[in-house]
C-alpha cells in the first residue's frame, strides 16, 4: 500500500505529521512525502524544513493521497497551481482515499473533487468550502463517499488512526493508538470553536500563524 | 525567546513536531532546529526527511532546549555520542527549562540531567530510565526542577501547551489551543498503556516502530 502525502511551502507540520505518524507504522505501508518538484520545503512560520523525496511527475499511482493544510499565503498558491491541482485530480481516478487535514480540504476543492460534497476543514476556513461546491461540516473527521476530510491541524492525528482501522483493522489501529501513546489530556479545554468566546477568536489572530 | 529542538537519525517526527506545532505559534518566540551538524535527518521508518538548520557547535545558548525520542538504534546512537551529550549539559546550565519528550529523556539520563529525578517517558523505555538514576513516572508530563518530560509520541503536544501557558499565559496558550483546533477523538480509548493486554502489547511489537 502505497500514500502519498503532499508537501508545499507554507505548509503546516502538524497536518502533515499526524496522519503520517500512525500510518507509517503500519507493516506493509510505504509513505512518500511529494511536492511540486523533488527537494525541501519550509513551514508557513519558517521554523522547519520538510523533505518532499518525489516530485509529482514521479507519482501517478498511490492508494491513498494525504494533502495537508497551511498558512493562508501557502494554501492560496497551491489553489492557483493548475499543474498540482491537475495531479490530484489525475491521482484521485485512482486512489481508494483521497484525504486532507485542515484547510488541505480547500485544495482538493480547488482540483474540483469535492463537488455536491461534505467536508471538514480548519474552523477559520469554514466560510471557503463554499467556493468549491462543498459543504463545511464541523465535524472532526468527515466522510462522503472516498473522501476523508478532517478539522484544524491536530485532527488529522484522528483522521491517521481511521484509516490505520480500515487498513489493518481496529485491533492492528489500537496497537498503533498504543505505540504512539496517544491517550490525549490536553491541559485546558479550549480547542473546539464553537465553545470559543469572541474575546478567544481575537486572540487567536493575533498568534504567529 | 528562542528554543531548540535537537533532531537526530531516527527521530521520531510527531515528538518534534507536537511541541513545535503549539510553541510556534506564539509570538517572540523563535525555534531552530538542530543537529549534530547543520543537514537532512531521517525519522526511524525512512520516510520523511526533516532539516537541521544548525549544528550543535552553533547554538551554545537557549531558553529552552527540546530533545525528542526515536527509534531504539537512532536513540541508542545518541546516547553513546559523547559530544552530543556534552553539548546537552552545557547548553542545560544556561536554559530555563530543559525538555523531552518520550525517549528523548533516555538522551537527558544519559547527558547526566536527570540524576535523582522524576521523568516520563515511553511506557516501552521505562524499564531504562533507572540506569540515568531517574525514577519513572507514569505520568503524561512530569515535571521535576526544571525539567519537563512527557510520554511517548503525543504527548509532546500537551507538553507544548504546558509550555505556552509558562511563556505566554493560560489565556494564550488556551488560543493557541483553538488555532490547533486541539479538541482530540481518538477513534479509540487505547492509548494508556496501563490499561493494554498483553495481547495488545504483542501487538505493539509486531508494528513497524
Amino acid at each position: 500500500m502505497l500514500i502519498l502525502i503532499y508537501l508545499y511551502d507554507g505548509v503546516t507540520a502538524l497536518d502533515a505529521v499526524g496522519p503520517y505518524e500512525s500510518l507509517s507504522r503500519l507493516p506493509g505501508v510505504e509513505i512518500r512525502f511529494v511536492g511540486r518538484r523533488a527537494g525541501p520545503v519550509r513551514t508557513g512560520d519558517g521554523f522547519l524544513g520538510l523533505n518532499a523525496d518525489t516530485g509529482i511527475n514521479d507519482e501517478m499511482e498511490a492508494d491513498m493521497l494525504i494533502v495537508p493544510g497551511g498558512r493562508r499565503a501557502g494554501v492560496q498558491r497551491e489553489l492557483g497551481e493548475e499543474r498540482v491541482l491537475g495531479w490530484m485530480a489525475v491521482l484521485d481516478a485512482v486512489t481508494t482515499r483521497t484525504c486532507s487535514v485542515c484547510t488541505g480540504s480547500l485544495i482538493l476543492g480547488a482540483a474540483g473533487l469535492l463537488e455536491g460534497r461534505r467536508a471538514s476543514t480548519h474552523w477559520g476556513a469554514r466560510e471557503y468550502l463554499s467556493h468549491f461546491n462543498a459543504t463545511y461540516s464541523a465535524d472532526r473527521v468527515t466522510e462522503d463517499g472516498k473522501y476523508l476530510t478532517s478539522a484544524g491541524v491536530s485532527a488529522g492525528i484522528d483522521l491517521g488512526l481511521r484509516l490505520c482501522a480500515e487498513i489493518a483493522g481496529r485491533e492492528v489501529a489500537e496497537a498503533v493508538q498504543l505505540s504512539m501513546e496517544y491517550d490525549p489530556d490536553p491541559p485546558f479545554k479550549a480547542g473546539n470553536f464553537r465553545d470559543a468566546t469572541p474575546e478567544r477568536l481575537a486572540a487567536v489572530a493575533k498568534l504567529n500563524i
